[in-house]
């Protein structure tokens, strides 16, 4: 291994700088070239390729996106796509890539190390929802977002009497609803994972009024149903006025967190570690505290699931 | 004067807690009493009144929202509503009123006057749209929450290289929006007060594409139209792919910036005065950077109107 | 267990309030009374005492320091002053106790366990230093206003290419340093778990203006020496010219990030489970990412050591 | 007027870039060429002058510090380096200059102007204490921050029943500690601009600790002595016990608040607009809400002065 590459791929999240930093400080701590693709798969299969110095990321750790953008790509998903983008590599020298993205830039990089181009996945995805890893980067940036959006709703919301329905991001996965309702004292916290019943729905919210709530938040994870949506439910078969609040995308920027950027500096060096002891098909995430490299086909295996005992715990304290 | 009462009424805003402080404590140290109306003019009607006390103040001027609450109450339009109220406040031996809110709470504060019962208006309002002040509590507030908002959004932009329409608040006034344009760097605002032609705005957005622009910024505030109808014109009109956030609720809570804490401060202190001086029927404003009292009739004359050299230097700016 | 009471004990720490509202609901959950001691242990002497219902710990959960108050109380040193207090608990009902604090605080909570009185330890401090858990409340809260704090400083520091000294909490424990150190891309790290030659510091520092650095941070944790000492101490050995930041009592207050108000509800809600298990004498923690509850004696045994892969990482990433 | 120049000068302040960005977009939008010069007077003398583009300052408007960077520069106090520097101009084809700065900085702008070379001055501070403007960029960012400090301190402070002195910056100006005084609902301010009593400020703090305070948090500029002092003298006259923060360079930071970036946006343009009037030796300011410029040697003349209605008010609600 002399000579890496580092891309990111899919939904831009806070942190991937500082990753993209640490797999470029990390390659040049060990003597490795290190190369920066632009725009993902995109920039790969057009050679948007560029050396990369310790400079080049100078001041970014605290900086959200990417400083590398990102781009969707359809004609990476074909043989054809895929060996161009091996072309150009060989062109640049470059021996291995490591990929920051979620799960749709995870099959890129699994193809390319099927062809004979050892790449690595890093998990960069607000949503949480890497099987393999308990976090990914840009998880605890979003999530304090989304609090800090409840918490200036809950202003109103007392002030008013009011109760808000607040739409998180999540299509297949609740844990940035169900964290943003543990952590933002929601009442009420819909998500994917865990079917619910209207009628329970509407009775909690209807025995925290009587016991003098003096407001109530409900949050509802975009994969279950729009907060739109739910708000009519509640109008018309209980007659519940809320209000809706749809936070979108303000849930992807903003300078990352310090754990995100811990997280991102951590998984940026092992991914180069990973390379340079030759391995193939490696994800990188943390377990149990342990920042770890796994195959990378489980991390399409299952879902990463939910915890249920935060669900449970969510719903008890919000009595 | 012996007694006044305060009450927060219409949509909450931040720096409304740190008036109300202004108003308790401003009282106490002239040697007033001073009593707290929960839940704006309905309290009043329904008498819920309280006495304040120093440290009924104390640890709020930080706070979002309103400790004393605000609701709706269409019976204070009416003859019976305002006469149960002041029967209300003379039963609690209350001379004075300050109503700190937006323009309709000023026609209930201006209806007790005439009816006797001297009441002074504190201007309220995320939306800066009170004839005879230059700015509102809540606006500056409100604006770095967007801002805020906006930059995240950058990120997002930039890393993606595309086109975001941010729907801001501002259904007849358009100084968030221009104000938050101007701030946040955005290419294009549209607000109530400016006119503008579609074909214009396309031919901007594509210019500066042509020029290399990596992404664009469209504020609109929601009285021109909803970001939604936007992203649909500029699509059907010309292919452009955009992006909608809808900011709403969370504009209106958090603690209050420095500069509403400051202002809330002095109006609510000068409310007091204008009472103690036996004025009547007066408002609470800055005008040209001085805190000053004027008829609150001025309140309802026309549009605050808006500043076109900003929208001029928005444009300019944004090129 | 029929009714259990809960205090703060030394320094507030973010999050705190979280773990309080978690203790009292989870307690009414499951059918039990709860008390709130104000002042620590200092209020558990004095009886300063109180029933808590659902709504005490309404609209606390986003409040940094703690709705209980602290204090201290050589008192409670004492037999005597123990006996005290599980007097006041006793003629209060009170069957089982949480503590909420730093490693001081467990140290009253064994006292009344060995005296039979069930209390159970609950980690919150921002220090980061209890030995059985990875982490404590309020580091995480803490950690992220350094971080907040170190971006401002890269402002000037690269504006003006100057070097700063950032002088971060922790007398006897680096975590914050550490991670703050990572996290926001500091040059140098000192903290107390690892020894560090002057001349190796100043060598860095030196090669990396060679390099072309624009500006460098150094973080020092309290326990290793003042930034001003450290500042005289480059300024006379290389004629290094800095400038010195000690963050001070901002690192203890502030609104809990989401990750602290996660943490302390479970923390809060597992104390309540194991008080009603009949257990004893135990503390809560999370270790390898599940909520854990183990001997509080663990707790003295020995320090909580500082990652050294962290550290090593920390000097990779900042050549 | 063909070609115009900008730099920053002195401390950096947040909005700096603002105004950079608004004078490169101004001068472009009107057809003149713009230069950045870098590292202040320094650069202009050694020739660090770069043609700037459209792109040039994309993406800075949210970033504090200043992308041109400052630098102290003693040689242009001198004629001869004023000299080189008209040469430097002169040489890249440069008819006038805009200073973004403090008063140091005005000074250079008046001398240059004086050897022919028209300069405008922008006011870019944090300190708010150039006579001429009501405000000056920097301002009140930075007043954001120290409010956010002193909410994070007084978490402790009211957790602990202590008083804190919190030492803001300010060497000959108390604006920053007045405003924050009034905003951070502080109990006591001391500024360069009012005499105080020892005796006065004990007796206040002791009549409120009578009535029930909880807390106490003293403002202290640091042109009127250092915290730490105030600290000791208040314990030896009056055994009252203190904490003390010094906010420090973390005041200097940060994304700049909405109200800096327009501000700085409106001046930077004005400031083009002065020079492409052929106005010589003039400086930017807003009085009373308009954005205006007067004559350079008025900033000079004499103090700023601070609004003793604020002073007065800030006790009045602190008691």
């Amino acid at each position: 291994m002399k000579k890496i590459a580092v891309l990111t791929s899919g939904g831009d999240a806070p942190g991937m700088n500082a990753a993209i930093r640490a797999v470029v400080r990390k390659a040049i701590y060990h003597g490795l070239e290190v190369a920066g693709v632009h725009q993902g798969y995109a920039g790969l299969i057009s050679g948007k390729i560029e050396t990369m110095h310790l400079g080049s990321v100078g001041d970014i750790i605290q900086r959200g996106g990417t400083m590398l953008q990102s781009a969707r790509c359809p004609e990476f998903t074909t043989d054809e796509g895929q060996e161009k983008a091996i072309s150009q590599m060989k062109k640049h020298g470059i021996d291995g890539l490591v990929v920051i993205g979620g799960d749709g830039s995870y099959r890129g990089a699994l193809a390319l190390t099927e062809k004979g181009m050892p790449a690595v996945g890093v998990p960069g995805t607000i949503d949480n929802d890497i099987p393999g890893t308990d976090f990914t980067i840009g998880f605890d940036t979003a999530l304090n977002t989304v609090i800090d959006s409840i918490d200036k709703i809950r202003d109103t919301a007392t002030s008013h009497e009011r109760t808000f329905i607040v739409e998180v991001m999540g299509r297949d996965a609740g844990d940035l609803a169900l964290w943003a309702g543990l952590a933002g004292g929601a009442e009420t916290v819909l998500i994917p994972e865990e079917s619910f019943e209207m009628e329970d729905m509407i009775e909690r919210l209807k025995s925290g009024h009587e016991r003098g709530k003096k407001h109530s938040i409900i949050i509802v994870a975009e994969g279950v149903m729009s907060a739109t949506e739910l708000a009519e439910r509640l109008k018309t078969s209980a007659n519940i006025e809320t209000r809706v609040s749809v936070l979108g995308h303000i849930q992807r920027g903003g300078s990352p967190s310090a754990r995100d950027r811990v997280l991102a500096s951590q998984f940026g060096a092992k991914a180069v570690e990973v390379l340079m002891d030759g391995k193939k098909g490696r994800a990188i995430g943390i377990q149990n505290h342990q920042v770890v490299d796994y195959d990378l086909k489980k991390a399409f295996e299952k879902a990463h699931g939910t915890d249920t005992s935060m669900y449970q715990l969510s719903k008890e304290l919000s009595i």
